[in-house]
């Protein structure tokens, strides 16, 4: 079943402990869409400058890709860089250009507008909504977001999140939106404003999902390096996503399996840990769906008991 | 199969949040007895002065836990007491004296010498080379210990954990021990070290048990209140040892089953989690094994998929 995905396409620039990039593909959108595509048929909705490179869209459409909403807009791609810690746990950002980014006005080509699954990426509230507001016959509608809509347009992000069936957030995100600390509590605030399912994703300690029929809880998968954590949780939004996607995955008929929650959880993780392996969305250059099943069975394996 | 454990009790005084305690009973070796006593007659090695209450002996008596080899020595009981953050995850010590613990020299009851399962709690590396020495026939040994001694006596202790099945530490100790970041890394190099099994207790993030032939990690329990975390990990070692020591798991018949490593974890976990609902041990006063048990289910419905 297919899958729009609404949010950022960028150029990053990347510095960690293992080595430096100047200017490679990135953007939350991307990383969502490469991570879903390996379930399901997945189209972007994003704003590009025409700066673009034309190796990058053909990337993207070799993945599987459907690009008809990525529009392209007189001026530069949104550009941001940063420098990583020593232990990783930290990032400094160094630039953020927000460029053809700051007027992204997202529209829907016509096709994408029956497709039942919606993932809305970290972009302004308003904008989350009224996205969503365009699709018809949605069966399952999520998304993420920021410190920086939480605490700036607190009242448009919960007019938003009100018609979601889940939300996507890390756990200092849950906390500042919630208004509590412990994360049992938090949960049970956010529940209350709207979304069925809430996923908090705690980075390398692994993530959690919240419902009021179930709490599934992973630990991070344990890589022996991390090479560059960027955009790992929202390969995890798109493994999560894309794998319900792949499984039709139907919230609205009231006969589904709450264990496909788990899986999605599971493969998000999986997602997320994969993308920490190279510099950026690397990994997905060669990565195969083989390994990812691999992976998955791993989670299973050293979580039995 | 009866365990014996070696460590301090201590009155504490406790601040958090939630409250204050003057002066109650604790320490490693009262956390860890009390633990494992849900499990298996647990034996304790510890000291005392003259100002232990009657009623604290009563009550570890009343657990079931053999005080033989609790010495009586002239003076005062070891006396700690700490301050806790709001968010609980710091802690400032107010006091610490050692007194009577200061010349600790453990001795075993000669009736204890034959008990197949040993935790060294964290003392001196050297006394517990020397407990260990005087035990026969021990199936299952193991112990923690802490950065004083790994930074300041790392020889003796290398000397002590050579000979042990299990290390029991956290995060942080493993990668001081180790001089490794990553925590594959570190569990490796701990491996190599002489422990066939190594168990990173990391506070509410869970824990993780590492072997050449396993890998198993348990996300933390999501408590609604976290009252106190004080003995949380001590908690944790008494019910990992507890339970091996209540199946007769035996390492060194070389044929044992895996996943009973992976269910002591669990059962760790558990029990550090009921610590931290009351002050001090004081969530032990009225805890059932009915109650563990439940929680171990918990564990089992919640990490499912």
């Amino acid at each position: 079943m297919s899958l729009v995905v609404v949010g950022s396409v960028a150029y990053d620039g990347i510095e960690t402990p293992h080595g430096k990039r100047e200017r490679i593909l990135g953007g939350a959108c991307t990383y969502i869409a490469l991570s879903a595509s390996y379930f399901t048929r997945t189209g972007i909705v994003a704003v590009v400058g025409d700066d673009f490179a034309e190796e990058d869209r053909k990337w993207l459409i070799e993945k599987g890709i459907d690009l008809a909403g990525l529009e392209k807009a007189p001026g530069k791609t949104f550009f941001w860089s940063g420098v990583y810690s020593d232990d990783m746990n930290d990032r400094t950002t160094l630039r953020t250009d927000l460029n053809v980014f700051a007027d992204f006005d997202p529209k829907l080509p016509s096709e994408y507008k029956l497709r039942p699954y919606l993932f809305l990426g970290n972009i302004q509230p308003e904008l989350q909504r009224r996205v969503q507001q365009q699709m018809n016959g949605v069966r399952f509608v999520g998304g993420d977001t920021m410190n920086y809509w939480i605490n700036g347009t607190r009242d448009e992000l919960l007019a938003a999140i009100r018609h979601w069936d889940f939300l996507l957030i890390n756990d200092s995100e849950a906390r500042m939106l919630s208004g509590e600390q412990n994360l049992r509590r938090a949960a049970k605030a956010i529940l209350d404003m709207g979304p069925n399912t809430l996923v908090i994703k705690r980075g390398e300690h692994g993530a959690m999902l919240f419902r009021n029929d179930t709490l599934f809880m992973v630990p991070g998968y344990l890589l022996e390096d991390v090479f560059d954590p960027t955009g790992a949780g929202d390969c995890f939004a798109g493994g999560f996503v894309g794998y319900l996607a792949e499984r039709g995955f139907d919230l609205r008929n009231g006969h589904f399996d709450v264990h496909e929650l788990h899986r999605a959880v599971i493969y998000g993780s999986v997602m997320g840990s994969f993308c920490c392996e190279r510099f950026g969305a690397e990994r997905f250059r060669d990565l195969t769906r083989q390994e990812i099943d691999q992976r998955f069975e791993e989670f299973r394996k050293f979580t039995a008991f």
